[in-house]
């Protein structure tokens, strides 16, 4: 196994128990014992468990720029169409099971937002990513005429994230993914509309 | 000190260190130290850590319900008006380094909802706290005609909750109240308009 790949073995199965237990309530014998990792390898890949943390997010980071690029993008439809389908494609990855772990950007910000500098500001960074993403497809909705054009669409992206990782939130004390259909119909039925 | 008054030391103690470094993260002899109070006397309040987190949230559930009450009922103006001090409220609240914190109910979500099913429940009990004043307002100001007869007021007291607490996620992200300030402007400027 090269050490690409291993790297990446450590990450996926870091990102799977922390998502389950948290970041602070994750050891790194756990993860090195899930991956079949020996502990030596551990410290040649990361310094700390705190940089394991910040490589998980950066992981993160990068498969939302897979994901964005894959449902906004390159999906037909009108920009508020793209939309919509971009938050469908996320709730169904969040139905069956998957409930349970929730927006890993959003766990590890409530667990540590307050706690660290360097996972706030990071954090920060791959939030920005989705925000980005919503703008540039409301503002093509206002382009081409589908949204008014005298409605602030940075202002609407920042809101529109927001509520979305507080559907996930409420999803997980549900136990159900209705908040994030009903995230859908307010947002794309109201907010969104002329 | 009546036992009343040492059950609510320990929680207001473990409520404090809890809403810094998360449930999982908080040791039953930090939260004693930081009281004032012996081992021996919390197990004779709590059974166990679990216990005391249960209880945790239910001492945040009545801290809802006074603060429902003083900045919903008793406030003056139209439905809605009452709704908007609300937030501001807890806005101002957030203010100042209080950030960091975080929404207590919000946080435990986030971290025990997806492990325990006990939590879970107590969490969305909680919950339900705030979204039925915030619906009992907006069925009044559907009464009074300040909101169309037509809308669901269910679906968006729901909505508004879960956008709140994104809002408060997003706080913790940003490191200030500047999503809280979002949140009232969409909710009350476009959601919420006629």
């Amino acid at each position: 196994m090269g050490k690409a790949n291993t790297r990446n073995k450590i990450l996926e199965h870091a990102g799977r128990i922390v998502r389950q237990k948290g970041f602070n309530n994750t050891g790194i014998q756990e993860i090195l014992d899930s991956a079949g990792v020996p502990k030596g390898s551990f410290y040649f890949y990361f310094k700390s468990k705190d940089d394991l943390g910040l490589a998980l997010i950066d992981h993160y980071g990068e498969s939302l720029v897979l994901l964005r690029n894959s449902l906004l993008a390159k999906a037909t439809g009108t920009p508020l169409e793209r939309l919509r389908k971009l938050f469908v494609g996320m709730r169904l990855f969040f139905s069956q099971e998957e409930w349970r772990s929730g927006c890993p950007i959003g766990n590890l910000t409530q667990e540590m937002g307050a706690l660290s500098d360097a996972f706030r500001s990071r954090l920060g960074a791959v939030f920005n990513i989705m925000q980005d993403a919503i703008r540039e497809c409301l503002e093509q909705a206002v382009s081409c005429k589908e949204l008014d054009a005298e409605l602030d669409v940075d202002e609407l992206a920042h809101f529109i994230l927001d509520s979305w990782e507080g559907a996930l939130l409420r999803m997980k004390a549900e136990g159900n993914t209705q908040p994030l259909m009903l995230f859908e119909r307010v947002i794309f039925g109201r907010v969104l509309s002329r």
